[in-house]
């Protein structure tokens, strides 16, 4: 009952960013959320996420693998997306790169409170230097 | 009961690595594990830890978060070590860094079978820059 539901919470909030709802982020996200231990605060996260999809327009989250477990959700997300320019930190300049990035939410009262989120940047390396 | 008996196998398999009981690696994996996809074997797959070991000394895995949901337990991994020459891919030279590493691995008849693994290479680029 209670995994069933952070999985709807962690899906619903998926769905939000990739439709950029941007209005309904704090529906599934908490005001005082946390990102990789930094006090981000819903507006400064919100910020994070647009600016993603300006760097990467063609930005689409997908989730590949999903693991919940009160009070938590991991997730390993597949990326296939073209950044405009550097992502993160290496030149891309708009070629099509594709690679995952496992992800921890913690959620509170229907809340997503805390993200502890790694990207693959070696599997993005060893794409560039093909 | 099932998740109770995941965590424990994920928690000897990690006991098992900083012990380096090479040796008994097999009794928590599965002959034909997979790595980010790829088949290794248990003898490819003991390996390379024990190679992970060589290079860094001091090497010891600690399970931060821990999240399980048949068949699978997804962990954060914090590491505070001291590689001696590069690692992953970047020229440490002994210098003691904190990373963390989020995995996910697939449980079947009480052995792992797949492992999904991503190290924060950005927060250990970080370090090096200071």
């Amino acid at each position: 009952m209670f995994n069933i539901s952070l999985t709807d919470i962690h899906r619903s909030y998926i769905d939000c960013l990739n439709r950029q709802d941007w209005p309904e982020l704090g529906r599934d996200v908490n005001a005082d959320v946390l990102h990789n231990g930094r006090a981000f605060e819903l507006s400064g996260y919100r910020a994070m996420l647009a600016r993603d999809f300006t760097d990467i327009p063609d930005l689409h989250f997908q989730i590949e693998l999903s693991v919940s477990e009160v009070p938590q959700v991991a997730a390993r997300l597949a990326f296939h997306c073209s950044p405009k320019a550097e992502f993160p930190g290496l030149d891309i300049g708009g070629r099509t790169i594709s690679f995952a990035g496992n992800v921890f939410y913690e959620i509170q009262d229907s809340k997503i409170v805390s993200v502890w989120s790694i990207v693959d940047k070696d599997a993005i390396e060893e794409q560039l230097r093909r």
